[in-house]
């Protein structure tokens, strides 16, 4: 399968394809310390809540590999690890899977002793390796149990990014589409560009290029339309944090889709690995989320598209609830991906 | 009230504020002939179905009165008239005003036989300034009427733009808000960006702002968040072409939020004159929706943000269909304007 991979780790490099030079350029930077790293995700040179939460992973390493001369006794070595894990853990809120890439790290090092930095060092590259690993089959798995529900021929739509691009693998619900695809199935994927940050247009409209598959690009505010003008069979998105009552943050509009496909009456799943699951919240209510500057609404690169001066809401991710979904989550640790059906 | 005119007919000379510059740039253009006039539609300098209604009859005018010196005969008259009747008619499909507006003028001089070219001229301005004056009048009427579904504190949300830059008046759905704010009610409005073209962010912004009214900016997908979190009162849109059974035609977007809105139980009001009425078609299904070049969607401005070579799918409006409504119209012509409740 081509795809287009958002992190590359080799010869003690982490690299990572800067996503907001796309799709113009396909650049892959190299992060060499905690503060590129950060300034990677804030910025969103990586982004996507399984990939976020492998990078971070790796980078805490990198981080700690830069300071590792420096570094003097196994004290030294958790206070500079600890600060790495703060520093990170700050830059975004709202997808879970970077709290659980950290709290591996965290868990480890708390749970068992170690007697030198070069062990502690061994156990951190391990972790790590073993999230973007592990991430790596999740997508595999998704892929698989995702095009059990995919029919040949069928027209689903997409939102945000959910490939290559915002996993370690080849994606959550666009890995399903992959791998229908792969498979021979005859399919066709609307996706929306994604506003305010265009995910749908610069990322997913690249992939599907990239990989050959057939596609079509529209508006957020295009979705009644293509429902009402019978264009769509099923809804395939991704999930950034899922509370355990099923209540799922996504990229904002996925909950204006869910609502969309629900009066038109047509499949609407939520493909996510277990990663994305936190069952220490009861709702949706509880999730954070992630706003984000005006600018964002306001301009596009270096066009300004509103007035000076305006007031500008910008959440970048929405919560739809459990209560819209006909198939409850089970067995959240059995299974490595969950599907949750409007 | 201070707004933002679209349309100035002064002096025998047509001017239109050319929309595409804003919000940067206020300036108005003169429309000399016909063809300026069929670019400025088409290119959207104007747009708004009233406002394309109004500056099509104007046009003509225009386009006679060029011509005047040339015209030999009554014959050679009513040619020419057929002739910038059927080109006008040509550059927008949906918006049903433009063709109230030029089936007037044909109306006219098929039922009554004029006797010279100077005759012809003098009932074409007639025509066009009495559509104008109407358009005004009517906007007029939608504000006071809108005005009484909008409870002192009401958050309004509204889609595309319906104000000043959509009519030749006040608006539709912002001619309610106008009339709600410039009576002393603490009104605070929401508005949709409206992609592709931004008519949320470059001209319902700008005209907020202008006339005072607090407002804030969201990208279309936000929608279903702004419910979710209790931030909308009611919804406020205008009409593009309304079906005999109420099915309407507005801006794309537009049935995504009366679903949302149906969703959430909150009121969805359609405001608009009743020139957008189509009594000659049964229901929505029967309006033909323009779709417009791709490159509204894969650029902004000189800012390419879509893969190159990509499909897009961009129809310019949607149909929200009356089933959805718990208020029928009634009496089409005996009120100046309807109101759909969702």
């Amino acid at each position: 399968m081509k795809y287009l991979e958002s992190i590359i780790f080799k010869e003690e490099r982490l690299m990572i394809l800067d996503q907001t030079l796309l799709p113009e350029e396909i650049k892959y930077i190299e992060i060499n310390n905690l503060e590129e790293a950060c300034d990677a995700i804030i910025n969103l040179k990586i982004r996507g809540a399984p990939a976020i939460g492998v990078m971070s992973a790796l980078s805490i390493y990198i981080e700690m590999k830069r300071l590792e001369n420096t570094i003097q006794n196994i004290s030294d070595f958790k206070k500079n690890l600890e600060n790495a894990i703060q520093k990170i853990g700050k830059t975004r809120p709202t997808a879970v899977n970077l709290f659980v890439s950290i709290g591996r790290i965290k868990d480890f090092f708390y749970a068992n002793p170690i007697s030198s930095k070069e062990e502690g060092m061994y156990h951190l590259k391990r972790i790590a390796l073993e999230f973007f690993e592990e991430d790596k089959k999740l997508c595999e798995s998704i892929g698989e149990y995702g095009n059990q529900l995919i029919f040949d021929g069928a027209n689903i739509l997409t939102h945000c990014n959910t490939g290559s691009l915002a996993t370690a693998g080849i994606g959550t619900a666009l890995g399903a589409i992959y791998t229908a695809f792969k498979k021979g199935k005859k399919i066709y994927v609307f996706n929306t560009e994604t506003r305010p940050l265009l995910q749908g247009s610069r990322l997913t409209s690249l992939e599907l290029n990239y990989a050959n598959i057939p596609n079509t690009l529209v508006t957020d505010s295009m979705v009644a339309s293509l429902f009402a003008n019978k264009k769509i069979d099923m809804v395939m998105v991704g999930a950034d944090r899922i509370a355990k009552n099923g209540d799922t943050a996504n990229k904002i509009g996925t909950f204006s889709i869910a609502i969309i496909a629900n009066y038109f009456n047509i499949p609407f799943y939520v493909l996510a690995p277990y990663t994305t699951i936190d069952i220490s919240i009861e709702d949706g209510s509880q999730i954070l989320i992630e706003e984000r500057k005006s600018s964002e609404i306001t301009q596009i690169k270096s066009c300004k598209i509103a007035p000076e001066n305006i007031n500008v809401y910008n959440p970048a991710f929405d919560v739809t609830p459990s209560r819209l979904q006909l198939l409850q989550i089970e067995g959240y640790f059995d299974i490595p991906l969950i599907f949750l059906i409007l």
